[in-house]
């Protein structure tokens, strides 16, 4: 009797060789679906998925973040927050990340980090950017999922990331998901450029939608972040500055040599193998589950990533 | 330039004294809410709270799990798992916990313990129960968010716990957020027990909800579990014995003298206070936030623990 009870809740920094494993189970005829669907599992979406489905993590767009544990991969998002993107990859290429540290870690919130007392010098990059909390929402595509949210009209995918829309304003928005990477700011809303940065590690915390500029997501290494021991000052912060964690180097992917770089690839959300598997996750066919959930929540969907093949 | 960027998202495992200091900020009245409110910060709700307001944590029902970092307070939850509650406080006094350990840590998911070997004697309790996944929701006091729901008809909260409701079914259940602890089981849905148990430390798996017999919640201590290595084999079980946590104790509360006791108390869900801290969390005063969200998923709202005055 293993009560190995659950299936993966999520593949987020998962590579596909662990989660093929995890998904073993085959779907089971026994079961009443609550709604019609293909009846496969995820583990068959993504057995039968073909290369275009995939597209690789570009190395332009994506930061490296060495910590003593290992590296933290973070996927850039140029097409939502253009300006703090090209602005914390000049803080990466001056090194300003470089020998600095992990200086929050709240439970069930986030894990920041930066220079939280701004000794350090910018040379090139700027210290402060206007806001970049909503675009219009048609810059972007925009891959609707079926079901309600609570805190949008819309939600869904764009470009691999978890977002949000609003037809009667025109705009569209990242949400905050587990894994995804935001800009920490003052009071202020232009007060936020880039030279503090925090990572979600718990139940989405929504609220911060549309209040603060979100610019990426942890595509692999997120344990790293996640299992940081927790601040016991006011917000997670840690007291003692020997409670930090090392930030080693923090990178731009594409600025180091081939063999430096982890070749990795996500599935495309623009695909009907994506509309497949989300459909897998809403009504869940692995023997385990006994009732269906009928829907899902923009922040329970797998993002997969591999490593390219 | 501080960088402080948010207010606390949830003190779940938090006593008054830390958040008072955390969401010490004052309402602004530069803000315009979505939504007409009270103008009150969750700080301004708590510090008008009455001690009617807070009921203790029952030592009858509550489990202490001794880790060597600490120690995990869980309150269970007898009006939706009677035989489950009646049978994991029989497992504890007959030890059977005692130096069992902390086997899997699947990460943005679950913790889980037991005796995944099996190996381990029961005594006076039951290795397995029918399952409690539903009850009758005429028999259980239900308090309302006024927020839509992806996953379900109705959700609130139920003697301080997070639920749902359907009241065209007639059913209530508990639902997995953060610090919800359930039983583990195998695929037949009266193969668990209490043998095994689970707590959520990612984003709520919303898809398990009526999939498994939920027990409780973690009311302090959840950090302890939340920071824990993940593990490398698949659904995060450690792959070497040795990278298990070991469970020095688990006791009833009440089973303990009185000066080694936690004396908790908690936030009655079904008080004006707790009303009033909902829509200061729907519609955050906060200086920080510009954009109020206007509505609250179940899993963010706060269920405020301290120590009993």
């Amino acid at each position: 009797m293993g009560k190995f009870p659950f299936m993966r809740a999520t593949v987020q920094t998962t590579l596909l060789t662990a989660f093929t494993l995890a998904f073993a189970a085959a779907a089971s005829a026994q079961q009443a679906p609550a709604t019609p669907g293909s009846g496969r599992t995820m583990a068959d979406v993504l057995a039968a998925s073909q290369p275009s489905d995939w597209r690789p993590v570009d190395p332009k767009h994506t930061l490296y973040m060495e910590l003593p544990g290992g590296r933290v991969v973070i996927e850039l998002a140029p097409a939502f927050a253009p300006k703090h993107v090209a602005n914390i990859e000049v803080l990466a290429r001056e090194g300003y990340f470089d020998g600095l540290a992990v200086v929050r870690s709240q439970d069930n919130f986030v894990v920041q980090w930066g220079d939280s007392d701004s000794k350090r010098p910018i040379k090139n990059a700027k210290r402060t950017l206007p806001a970049e909390f909503v675009i219009p929402a048609r810059t972007a595509p925009f891959i609707k999922l079926p079901d309600r949210d609570t805190y949008a009209a819309e939600v869904g995918f764009s470009n691999g990331l978890p977002a949000a829309r609003d037809i009667s304003t025109g705009r569209a928005w990242l949400v905050h998901c587990y894994g995804m990477v935001g800009v920490g700011r003052d009071n202020d809303v232009d007060s936020g450029g880039g030279t503090e940065l925090y990572v979600v590690t718990g139940h989405a915390p929504r609220q911060l939608d549309r209040n603060v500029t979100l610019v990426g997501r942890v595509v692999q290494g997120m344990e790293l972040l996640s299992t940081l021991p927790r601040g016991s000052a006011p917000m997670g912060f840690y007291e003692k500055p020997e409670q930090r964690t090392p930030i080693r180097a923090f990178k731009v992917a594409g600025d180091l040599p081939d063999d430096q770089r982890a070749h990795l690839e996500v599935l495309r959300t623009d695909t009907k193998t994506f509309t497949d598997l989300v459909e897998a996750r809403r009504n869940r066919r692995d023997e385990w589950y006994k009732v269906p959930a009928g829907a899902i929540d923009v922040c329970n969907v797998p993002l997969p990533a591999r490593t390219q093949k």
